[in-house]
C-alpha cells in the first residue's frame, strides 16, 4: 500500500465484502425455515408472519414482501432494547461484556476528534516527508509523526495529547469500574437466592485413617461454625461415571431418534450393529437401542453405589453449605486450618460454572502444574515468532518471489494488475496471521486446561490473559519488530532505534489487518454459515429431536481481540492518528453483530456476575502503559527534548491501576459481610416466600452425571 | 591489599582491635558501679559479690580478684541459655532473631568445607593467573575462578557445586521456615490470653452525621457479629494531648530528681524559670514543679474532656472487641463493607507493637503517600550511588591524591611505611561507607515513617525491606560497578562485561570491610561506651531516679546487615571461597555478642511473635538467586559452554520461594479459625483461672497518654 488512493480502494473492497454478507444474513434471516437457527433465542416474537402456500415452498420463501423493504430492521431491533432488559434475558456477563465495545467508542471517538483536529494539522505541516521518495514512505506517512522533522519544537503538541489521552482514558475506565462494580453489587442483591451464596468449596481435606470423609468434615465445620453449618456435599471421582453416563444419553437420543422416524415414515428402521453401523448384524433399531439404555442405565447405578460406598473414590473435596450467606462469606474468606495447605476454602462458583474435570484433578499438584504451564506458554510464544516473521516477509511480493521462486512468473503476472495485486497484497498477511492465531487459540485453551482453574469463568479469564500478551508480544510487538528487520535488511543490534523510527510505518499494516477483520471476524460471525449448513444437513434435526449446539459468547478469545483494537487505537492515537476511524469502525460493527448475537443467538453458558471486569480493566491500562513507552521512545528518537516529561506517566498509569483495584477489585472477588447480611435479613422478611434451603441445595452440587439418575 | 601477606596482615590488626574492645568489656562489666548498666535485663543473679571496702573505691574497683581470672565467664553464660528458657526470657522475637545467625552458619560452614575441599584446589591448579604480574591481580586472585584459563573444562566443578550450594541452601530454609512457623504456632497457642487475641483493628469508618461514632460502631458490628461483639475502643486524635502528657511528666520527674536531692543533701534547691535556667526569678525548685505538675493536670484533664466529648476529635478508627477468639479471627479476615476501602479489618497488633503517630493519620492517604514514598526511596538510593563511587575512588591511594593534591606530601610520607599504607588503604574505604550508612539509615527510617505502618514491627520489617536493597544495590552491585569502572578507566558501555570480571577482584575489598566490621559493628556494640558514658554523667542517676535509656535489638538496621554477610558468602561461595571463613566468624562473633545483648542488656519493646520471619527467608532467597545470575554471567564470559545448564536454577529458587511462601507464610499473618477455636477451648477449661475479658479489654487499646490519668 503505497498512497491515500490505494488506502481507499482496499477500504472500498473489503467494506463492499462486509455489506454483502450483511446483505446476506439480513435475507437468510427472513427464510422461515430458518427463524429455529438465527433467533433460536430471540426474547422478541418475529416481527414478520407467514402467508399460506405451499407447505414445500413456504419452508424456504418469505412471500410477505414488505420484510425484503425491511431487512435491516434487525439492527434497529437490536440497539432498542434496554440495559435492564438485557440483563434480564442474556444475564450480566454479556450484557457488560458488550459495554466493553461502548468502552472503547467512549475512550477513542474524543480521542479521534482531538487528534483530527489537532494532530493532523500540526504533522502535515511538519513537511519533513513531503520531499522524500523511497519504498517506505507513502502519503499516510505524511500524517503521521514520522514528518515532522528532528527536534521539532512540533513535538511538543504530542507530549502534550499523550497527557490528554490518558487522563481522558483514566478518567472513563474509572467511571466504568466504578459502574460496572455497581451493576454486579445490584445484580447479586435482587437475584433470588441460589446456592452458591449458601456454599463454600473446600479443597484438600486431610486423609484422616479413623474417620469416614463425611464423618471429618461434619466433626471439623461443626466444630468451627457450630450454629451455622447445614450440609455438605463430598465431591466423588467421576470419571468412570461420565463416560458411562455419556454413552447411556448417546443410547437415548438414537432411541428417540428411531422413535420419531418410525413414527412419522410409519415403517421399522433397521440398523447393523457393527462399527460405525456400516456391517454386522441387522436388528430391529428400537429394539437395540432399548436394550443398550437398560445395560448403560443397570451399569450407571452399580458404579454409582460404588462410588458412595468406598472413600477412597472420593476427591479430598467438599462442598460445605451453611444456613446463612453471612457465615458462608466469613467461611470462604478465612484461614481455616493450622496448616494454610489444608481446609482450603473458597467461594463455590455457581455450579453451571463449574470445570468438573479440573476439580477432580488432586489440589497438591496445581503449584507444580502452574510451573510447568508457564514454561510451556513461554516457549510457545517464543517460537510463534517464526509464523509472524514468515507472515511479515509475504507482506512484500518481492520476498515471495525470493522464497518461492516458481511462483515468480505468476506474480509477475498479477504485478502487472494493479488491483489484483492490492488484493493479494492485503489480504495474504491477514488471513495467514487469522490461521496462525487460531491454531494459538487452540494451544492456548489446552495449555489453560492443563492449570487447574476450577470454574469456567475463572479458565476463560486466564486463557484471555494468556491471549492478550500473546496479541501485545507476537502479533503487535513481532509485526513491528520483525517486519522493520526484514525490511531493512539491518542488524538487530539496533533494534530499540528501528522499532522506534518503524513503529509509524507499521501503521498501513495494522490498518490494513483490520479493514480485512471487518469481514473475516466480526460479519462472517453474524452469518455463521458452517453452522447454518452442519444444522441443515443433520438428520436429526428433521424429526425435531435435535437442536443447534449450544453456542456462546468465546470470553476467552474476542476479549483480547477487542483489546488489539484498543492497543492498536491507543498507540497511534498520537503516532499515527489515521488509524483511529478503522478502530472506531470495527468497535461500532462488533457492537451491532454481538448484541445480535447476544440477543438472538448465543446460549448462556454460566452466569459469573461480570467478573472478568478487573482483567478487561487492566488490559486496557497495560495498553496505554505500552503506548506511552513507545512513544516516548519514538520522541526521543526524533530529538525531542521534552521528552523525559513523559517518565512519570507510565508510573501515574500503573499507579491509578494499583488504586482503582484496591477500590473495586474486591466487589468482584470477595462477598462482604455487609452484602451477605442484607441478603439474609431480605431473606427473613415475612413477605418473601419462606426459602427451603435443604431443596435448594440438595443437589446444586453433584456432579452432572449423578443428578441424572 | 596485594598479597595474602597482606591479607594476614590486616586479619591480625583487625582481629586484634576485636580482641581488645572485647577484653576491656570482659573488664568494664567487673566493675560493681556498671553492674546496673550491662546486666540490667540479665535473668541471672550475677556471679560475683563485692567485698567490704571503703564505699567510694568499692564502687569503681572490684576486689573479688578470682572475677579477673574468670574475664571470658560471660561467653560461656550467654552460650549455655536453652531456647525455651531465652523465649521465656527475652520473647519470642529475639531468640528467633538469634537464629538467623545459626542459619548463616548453617548454610555457610558445610558449603565453605566443600568449596575448600573441591573448588580451591581446582581454582589453584588453573595458573591462568600464575605468569600475570599487574596491579589488578592478587595471590588471593589465584584462589579465585579468575584464575582457570578461558574454556577449561575445569568450570563444569563450579556450575555443579553451585547446584549443591543453591539446593543446600534452600533445604537449610526450608527446613528452618517450618521450624519457625512451628515455633510461633507453639507461642501464640501457649501464651495466656491477650487482648489483641480477641481485638480487631477497623479503619477508615465512614462518616454518617446522624450518629455518633460511638454508636455507628457498635450498629455496625452488633448487625454482622450479633452474638459475638462485645465492645469497641475508638482511637482519639490525641496529637496535642501527647504533648502536655510529655510536658506534665517532665515536670514530674524534676520534682521528684529535686525531693531526692533535697533529701541527700539536706538542703532547698532553687532554679531559675527563665530560659534553660540560665536567668530569670529564682524560685524553690520543689515548689515550682509541684504546681508545673498540678498546672498540667489540669490542662491533660480538660483536653480529655474536650476529646472525649466531640466526635470531630475521633479518627475514623476503632479497636472492635469480641467475646471469642475465633469471631476476632474471622473479623479480621473478611471484607465488612460493601465499599471494600470502607470498614477495613485486620487484625489488631500488640497494644506496645501500635505505632500511635501513623495510626492517627488519616487512612485515605495511605496510598498516594505510597508512592511518594517510592519515589524518593529511588532517587535517594539513585544519589547514594556518588559517595559509593568517591568510596571506591579513595580506595587506592594514588587517587586520593590526585582528589586532594594537598594531602599528597603526607601520602607520599605514608606510603613508605607498609603498615601504615595497609591501614590507611584498608581502614578508609570501610570506615567512609559507614558513615554514608549511618546517614542513609536516618533517611530510610524517615522515608519509612512518612508510608504509615501502623506497627512498629510492620515499620521495622518495611525498613529492613528498602535497607536490604540498598545493600544490595548500592553497596554490593554499586561497588562492584563503579569500582571496577574507577579502576579500568574504561567507558561504561562494556559494563557487563566488566561486571562479569572483576566481581572476583571485588572480593579482596569485602575481606576487609567485614574485617573492620568485625570490631566497628560487632565487637563495639557490646562495648557500648558511648551510652555507658551518657549513663555516668547524668546526674539525675545519682539519686536513682532515672534509668538507663531502654535499648533493644534494632531490626531494620540489624538484619540488612547480616543478609549483607551471607549475600557475599552466597556470591562468592563459588567464585572467591576465601571469603566464606571471614562470613563464617562474622557469624560467629555476632551470635556471642548479640546474644549476650539479648540476654542482659536489651530490653522487650515489643513482641510480635517473630512475624518478620518471611522477610528474612524472602531474603536469602533474593540473595541466592543474585549469586546464581552473577554467576552465570562470569562463567559466560569464561567461555564456559556448559553455562545454559544454569538457567533453570533462578526460576527454581523463585519457585521455592512462591511454594514456601503458600506453605508457611500465612502462619505469620493469618490467624487460622481452628487455632482460634483451641485457643477459646483451652480458656473455657475449668481448670483454667476464669478470663474477665472486660478487665483485659478495659484500656489495653486506649492511648497511652490517655492511661496515664
Amino acid at each position: 500500500m503505497d498512497s491515500l488512493e490505494d488506502l481507499l480502494i482496499s477500504l472500498a473492497l473489503n467494506i463492499s465484502v462486509a455489506v454483502i454478507i450483511l446483505c446476506l444474513f439480513s435475507i437468510l434471516r427472513l427464510i422461515p425455515k430458518n427463524k429455529t437457527f438465527y433467533f433460536r433465542t430471540s426474547p422478541y416474537k418475529v416481527r414478520w408472519s407467514l402467508t399460506r402456500t405451499a407447505p414445500l415452498l413456504k419452508e424456504f420463501l418469505n412471500f410477505q414482501w414488505r420484510n425484503y423493504f425491511k431487512v435491516w430492521i434487525w439492527i434497529v431491533e437490536t440497539l432498542e432494547m434496554p440495559e435492564p432488559a438485557l440483563i434480564k434475558h442474556a444475564g450480566l456477563d454479556s450484557t457488560v461484556y458488550l459495554r466493553i465495545y461502548i468502552l472503547g467508542l467512549k475512550i477513542l471517538c474524543p480521542i479521534c476528534l482531538l487528534a483530527f483536529c489537532i494532530l493532523v494539522p500540526v504533522n502535515w505541516t511538519g513537511q519533513a516527508l513531503h520531499h522524500v521518495h523511497d519504498t517506505f514512505h507513502s502519503d499516510i506517512d505524511k500524517l503521521s509523526i514520522s514528518n515532522i522533522p528532528y527536534g521539532s519544537n512540533k513535538l511538543h503538541a504530542h507530549i502534550a495529547m499523550c497527557y490528554v489521552f490518558t487522563l481522558w482514558t483514566l478518567y472513563i475506565l474509572y467511571e466504568e469500574y466504578k459502574k460496572i462494580a455497581d451493576m454486579r453489587h445490584e445484580f447479586l442483591k435482587s437475584r433470588d437466592p441460589c446456592a452458591e451464596e449458601f456454599t463454600v468449596l473446600v479443597r484438600n481435606i486431610p486423609v484422616d485413617p479413623d474417620n469416614s470423609i463425611n464423618d471429618q468434615i461434619e466433626h471439623f465445620f461443626r466444630a468451627n461454625y457450630p450454629y451455622q453449618y447445614l450440609t455438605h456435599q463430598v465431591v466423588y471421582n467421576t470419571k468412570s461415571l461420565s463416560r458411562l453416563t455419556a454413552r447411556k444419553e448417546r443410547a437415548i437420543k438414537m432411541l428417540n431418534y428411531y422413535r420419531n422416524k418410525n413414527q412419522r415414515m410409519s415403517e421399522n428402521s433397521t440398523i447393523k450393529t457393527g462399527w460405525l453401523g456400516l456391517w454386522g448384524k441387522r436388528m430391529d433399531a428400537i429394539g437395540y437401542y432399548a436394550a443398550e439404555v437398560e445395560n448403560r442405565t443397570e451399569e450407571e447405578n452399580s458404579e454409582k453405589d460404588k462410588l458412595t460406598s468406598d472413600d477412597t473414590n472420593v476427591i479430598r473435596a467438599a462442598f460445605v453449605s451453611f444456613k446463612t450467606c453471612q457465615e458462608a462469606a466469613k467461611c470462604s474468606q478465612s484461614q481455616q486450618a493450622i496448616k494454610a495447605t489444608k481446609w482450603v476454602t473458597e467461594s463455590a462458583p455457581e455450579p453451571r460454572d463449574i470445570y468438573w474435570d479440573n476439580l477432580l484433578r488432586p489440589w497438591i499438584n496445581t503449584s507444580i502444574r502452574k510451573m510447568l504451564v508457564w514454561a510451556t506458554y513461554a516457549s510457545v510464544l517464543c517460537f510463534y515468532m517464526i509464523p509472524i516473521a514468515v507472515v511479515q516477509s509475504m507482506e512484500n511480493l518481492e520476498e515471495i518471489k525470493k522464497l518461492l521462486p516458481k511462483l515468480a512468473p505468476v506474480i509477475e503476472k498479477l504485478t502487472h494488475m494493479g488491483l489484483v495485486k492490492q488484493i493479494v497484497q492485503l489480504l495474504i498477511p491477514g488471513i495467514t496471521l487469522k490461521i496462525a492465531r487460531e491454531l494459538l487459540r487452540i494451544i492456548i485453551e489446552m495449555i489453560c486446561k492443563m492449570e487447574g482453574c476450577i470454574s469456567h469463568s475463572s479458565f476463560e479469564r486466564r486463557s484471555a490473559e494468556r491471549f492478550f500478551w500473546f496479541y501485545v508480544g507476537n502479533i503487535f510487538l513481532g509485526n513491528v519488530l520483525t517486519g522493520t528487520i526484514i525490511q531493512l535488511h539491518r542488524s538487530p543490534f539496533r533494534t530499540l532505534k528501528v522499532i522506534g523510527s518503524f513503529v509509524p510505518l507499521k501503521a498501513k499494516f495494522f490498518m490494513s489487518t483490520i479493514m480485512v477483520d471487518i469481514w473475516a471476524e466480526v460479519a462472517v460471525d453474524i452469518l455463521n454459515l458452517v453452522k447454518l449448513l452442519k444444522f441443515r444437513l443433520n438428520p436429526r434435526v428433521k424429526y425435531g429431536d435435535e437442536a443447534v449446539d449450544p453456542a456462546h459468547l468465546l470470553f476467552s478469545a474476542s476479549e483480547p481481540q477487542v483489546q488489539y483494537y484498543l492497543l492498536l487505537g491507543l498507540v497511534y492515537a498520537v503516532i499515527t492518528p489515521l488509524i483511529l476511524p478503522f478502530v472506531i469502525f470495527i468497535f461500532l460493527c462488533s457492537y451491532l453483530v454481538y448484541s445480535h448475537q447476544v440477543i438472538n443467538f448465543y446460549d448462556k453458558q454460566y452466569e459469573s456476575g461480570a467478573v472478568f471486569w478487573p482483567t478487561v480493566h487492566r488490559h486496557i491500562i497495560y495498553s496505554v502503559v505500552i503506548s506511552e513507552v513507545l512513544l516516548m521512545l519514538m520522541l526521543s528518537i526524533q530529538g525531542e527534548k521534552l521528552t523525559p516529561l513523559l517518565i512519570p506517566l507510565p508510573f501515574l498509569t500503573l499507579g491509578f491501576l494499583k488504586y482503582s483495584n484496591n477500590k473495586f477489585r474486591s466487589a468482584f472477588f470477595v462477598y462482604p459481610i455487609e452484602a451477605a447480611m442484607v441478603k439474609d435479613i431480605i431473606q427473613q422478611q415475612p413477605t418473601q416466600l419462606p426459602l427451603d434451603l435443604n431443596e435448594l441445595l440438595q443437589d446444586a452440587y453433584m456432579h452432572p452425571s449423578f443428578k441424572g439418575g
